[in-house]
């Protein structure tokens, strides 16, 4: 990894947040890794999350890949911040089949206040995995306000 | 409105899709509106739809504009066809807060197989509406395969 | 309109920083009208401007939106501030053809740091307009350092 | 590369398109590599193609990454097919700052008429490199109609 983060806590602040985003519990994802600049996001197909054909709806998929960017962003940022994200495009790649998916986010680039990051889906299925999604998105800092989810 | 539907039964086909879409269930969303070019669903907010400081979920909104979109550009289609979104960008422009929640989609420029859509979400609070996420999304269809999910 | 500029002078600020922009005037753009959150550019079809068919280059189409979008959202931000765009999608709605081309940014969401616009080109040919470009932009402001361009 | 080219003469048909592009031209941008997959499209730092700081101009950089991205896409399309934009995003990374800039067009997923490439900018400088767009793209495939510029 080619980012350090400046408050060592930040895989536990990043794990607190997670917990906190009720909508990741509704979709059965799991935090699965944490680093500097990464985070990764495991759920398993379920028939709750299908669209009309039986395969993982497109914003299934989005919703996990943006918690994925916004935590691989938080990592990088203060101990005291919050972190929002302002937006975000995906090109959905293929049908999201298979028995589970892992939305994995990567820092592009960092900023003080905004930092750009890869977000993408894989799904896995009898040992191969597909990209399913690939996407970017803006994600912004909040400074000195850990409570608040003001935008900027 | 200035589109007209090919398929007298456009309705009807959106429904029978809609119901389909398991993941509008678990999001507890309501088909409110169809007509050609325009498709509203609608939503409460609820606690298993939040992210870390107790709003809507970007993801969650985002899913469900992704359905009003791809819906409003399904109306447009011919009767033996699927749709597909294969690509979309939102800004979250306000954080999701309030009681109640529609997405809109509206056909911007339809075409024989690429459909674009604005597709929006409002928040409703007090009588008082915001609109919170503002994207644009484009829509495949594929003709004279209803059943199927394949990617042009 | 239903913005209001903070600095009185924003027009004059606009225009000012739109003569520096080498590229608008490469491209033979023109300023045509500034307003709080609002801004138009008109440019000319020209044989320089134009991709393999012989249409307008997306990328002259999104260029000029670009600009335009960016002025918008710079209308509304402080005297000593400087305006940048840190990112924009666009959808190509129809071939650029036409004898002129009338590009609009128009404010969607103002805020103390980004600002979120809608873009869009459209093309006159014989007192018709279509629009062929639709797309939204966020825009970083920079307050306090007119003179830098460095990116937050 | 993982992909194959089904037309042996894919490099002399995008470099027979390129030169078409007039706004290429106009941008001094030159056709530096063709690949199953790939386009590089490399250009100069010119006064010509800056914005009000002296950097260069975000849709300059756009309208390079868009040719570099659909040329990528289409060497992997049929002979007798053209090929068109259909979106673009982008986001601003870094200022455009530097001597020389590359544009590269990488397919992500190729399809039978829609495929996804990934587009970047690199600014070259001193022998260091920074990357300053980064974007994703959607393309599509014309058919049997090599000289129509028809939208799908």
């Amino acid at each position: 990894m080619p980012f350090e983060a400046q408050d060592p806590a930040f895989a536990e602040r990043v794990r607190a947040s997670f917990v906190r985003q009720r909508f990741m519990a509704t979709l059965g994802a799991r935090l699965v890794r944490v680093e500097p600049g990464l985070c990764e996001i495991e759920f398993d197909a379920r028939e709750e999350l299908t669209q009309q054909h039986g395969y993982l709806h497109a914003g299934a998929a989005a919703s996990v890949a943006d918690s994925a960017g916004g935590y691989a962003a938080y990592t990088l940022m203060p101990a005291d911040s919050s972190v929002l994200s302002i937006e975000f495009k995906v090109n959905l790649l293929a049908p999201g089949r298979g028995r589970r998916f892992l939305a994995r986010g990567t820092v592009v680039r960092p900023g003080r206040r905004v930092t750009v990051c890869e977000i993408e889906v894989e799904s896995e299925e009898g040992g191969h995995r597909t990209r399913c999604l690939f996407g970017l998105q803006s994600v912004f800092c909040l400074p000195g306000s850990p409570g608040s989810a003001e935008r900027g």
